[in-house]
């Protein structure tokens, strides 16, 4: 019984401190992957403390509904704490961590308080990448959180209001030209839902302007869309966001983005909200542990997901990197981020347990979904792909089936259900402090 | 043939201007007497434009459940647009009001345009009140309007994560101390919704702190709760808050709000979170048209609610004091702003047909309704009073009833039925622009 645990000395600290505390795990971060491994620790023999910066879970697929007003933000959130208080061997902090004391075992938190580890899952996610030019962030905001989609919600429909009140055409028209940069999976979804609202579903409710001469243009620099699909579940989905009045710039990388528009291939597009889509970037986990990481940020780890020369550190989801056996990497999706959870929790039992490691991780895809407006989808599924409205029930599905508990399943079934049937969206509401 | 429509030289400028425009109705504010009054207006042969300061229209008697994150915010507000899109003649601008220019008959915006009125009807509503202390503000924030209400929510949820970080058993008490100024329907409703969170739906989610000794504290000047109310139903709410764990000191007049705290009647009470439910003051409405008005800031309006020596002006809702034939004025409430609204633009109607104007305004009273918790209320229907569980069932049905759109109640009945069989909020969601 030589096991990796035993082997890192874990087990005789254990013993030795075993009347001061039991084994503790720390996991940073909240989304798909943290609190999966946290769940499956739920009821252990092991003290789990869950730190996150914010007080909920987010379902990040439909974070581009709430951004697009279709729905509320408790429909695709849930307090932490909520989720994990069944199990009270797991504690939950609202907190923000900003480094690790590797040799110290200790995590650092933003006010100077520290939380000791035995072992430690980093699952820390990815945030917006603009390629070196973080000033563009101001101008064009991603979708990343809760607030984000917020953001992006308030300025989209406040567009249309200063659109109604503007006397100058021209201006009229800059309001109501919105530009997303980026056509992979966010890009694609945000442009078709903002293409929906303005063009089928707020005409009529202005006197001033006509929302459905409102442009949507999502510019990319690469010669296709949706690059994670194959081609021809890609030329598809082009078709049918033209179909939806959608404008698909193709090979027109970003150059500037300013207040009032971008340059992209030498051309101007003057714009009232620009919206970005096009990369992100692992967290500062690689940092904060100062191991090796590729130029997106993400930590080279084990086949067991943990950090080289520290078996007792496990990163998993967007911020880890992770090749497959076919030589891509394992890619930055919630399923994949869930089942690294879940296999980490795996491992770290096994070792409570004394007993021989699980086989070395293997990502299994169940699929790939996009949805492309509000009556389509792709699906990839390896062998199989699909398309139209057949992939879209595929995709409602899946998404309301894996969306936390009951009620909100039967929330968010009944507002899409709504939406779909009525053309109303239910969360059309800017919201400002002082009104 | 004299009414005062045609006194006042409105017609003789319909006939001059008949080529240019028809008959022009401003309505400033969107609340429950402006946009019952643009309603009513819909269909007719004028031109409506309502302008408020936000988007949507709110349901404000149901603006503590989203504080005490019970509801989400879609649930209780509506975009002004979507709710009159089907009456073509009504135009709905998104606009901060600063000042009516009453010689020129011209609403100005803050943005320096104006729009031109023939009708204006002002529907601006009420603020908090501090009592000639602005800078209790900061300290203790009221509840008016979404943004406050997600204000409090998020003040009154990070102080129970701050709570559970913080080491001093002192300080985490006083973290976990809420205090409520004002025991007015407002008061009694946010606190109750309070004690609940604390006392009965969050305990078991915390690992170092125990919510069901938060303390909720009602702070209040008068003798009694529920001054609105007859004083039988006064003492069994005050009974029911105490059963619910709330602590209500009558007789305290509060002297000063602190970042950290309240004095009244020379005792300090240290708090987590202050909130403020204990006076309103009326919109600057009266300094717009340079009128009379009383200390609470209303303008004195005529039986018709048309502005003294200015017909062609209306003043509807909290802006307005109209007494009574009982020697009381119409309360601010939001069934008396309906009916002002709709009386209005019955008034405009009639001087529109050139017909006889309707009969004084008079205030039907259809029962004032106030929750104690999530299964008691009271309610007073003047002669008759009701408590107890048939009086929240009443208010339930009642509420639900009067929410704007069939989806939403639907929403709105789910969100409490779940609330209710299951003790968990949906809205528990603490946003930051950063996470």
């Amino acid at each position: 019984m030589t096991n990796q645990f035993f082997a890192s000395g874990h087990l005789r600290r254990i013993a030795l401190n075993a009347t001061t505390h039991r084994h503790r795990v720390v996991i940073v971060g909240a989304g798909f992957g943290g609190l999966e491994a946290a769940r499956r620790l739920g009821g252990e023999e092991v003290d789990v403390t869950i730190i996150d910066r914010s007080n909920h879970h987010v379902f990040q697929p439909l974070l581009y509904q709430v951004a697009g007003a279709a729905l509320d933000i408790s429909q695709i959130a849930w307090p932490i704490r909520h989720v994990l208080h069944r199990f009270k061997n797991v504690t939950t902090l609202m907190a923000e961590v900003n480094g690790v004391d590797v040799a110290a075992r200790t995590v650092l938190l933003t006010d100077d308080s520290r939380i000791p580890y035995d072992t430690l899952v980093l699952a820390t996610g990815s945030t917006h990448a603009y390629f070196g030019h973080d000033e563009w962030a101001q101008y064009a905001p991603g979708l990343k959180t809760l607030g984000d989609a917020l953001s992006i919600r308030q300025h989209l429909l406040t567009i249309f209001e200063q659109a109604e009140r503007e006397p100058d055409p021209d201006k009229r028209q800059t309001l109501q030209t919105i530009v997303v940069i980026g056509a992979g999976a966010t890009g694609v979804e945000l442009a078709c839902t903002i293409a929906e609202l303005a063009h089928e579903e707020m005409p009529g409710e202005f006197r001033h302007i006509d929302t459905r001469t409102a442009r949507v243009i999502v510019v990319e620099a690469a010669p296709r869309v949706l690059s994670g699909f194959p081609e021809t579940l890609a030329d598809y989905a082009l078709r049918t966001m033209e179909r939806l009045g959608v404008t698909v710039l193709l090979n027109h990388p970003v150059t500037e983005c300013r207040a009032d528009g971008v340059v992209c291939k030498d051309q101007y597009i003057g714009a009232g909200a620009i919206f970005w889509a096009a990369g992100v970037r692992a967290s500062p986990a690689a940092q904060w542990l100062n191991v090796p990481a590729d130029k997106a940020g993400r930590v080279k780890v084990e086949r067991d997901l943990s950090v080289p020369a520290h078996t007792e550190i496990f990163v998993v989801g967007d911020a880890a990197l992770l090749e497959q056996e076919n030589g891509k990497p394992v890619p930055g999706l919630a399923p994949a981020a869930k089942q690294e959870g879940r296999y980490v929790a795996e491992v770290i039992k096994t070792r409570l347990r004394n007993r021989a490691p699980p086989r070395p991780f293997r990502y299994r895809n169940y699929g790939n979904l996009s949805t492309i407006g509000k009556h389509t989808a792709v699906v990839d599924f390896g062998k199989v792909t699909l398309r139209g409205r057949i992939a879209w029930g595929i995709w409602a599905v899946a998404h309301i089936y894996f969306l936390i508990g009951v009620r909100n399943r039967l929330l968010v079934a009944l507002n899409w259900f709504w939406l779909y049937i009525k053309g109303e969206r239910a969360a059309r509401i800017i919201i400002s402090r002082k009104t």
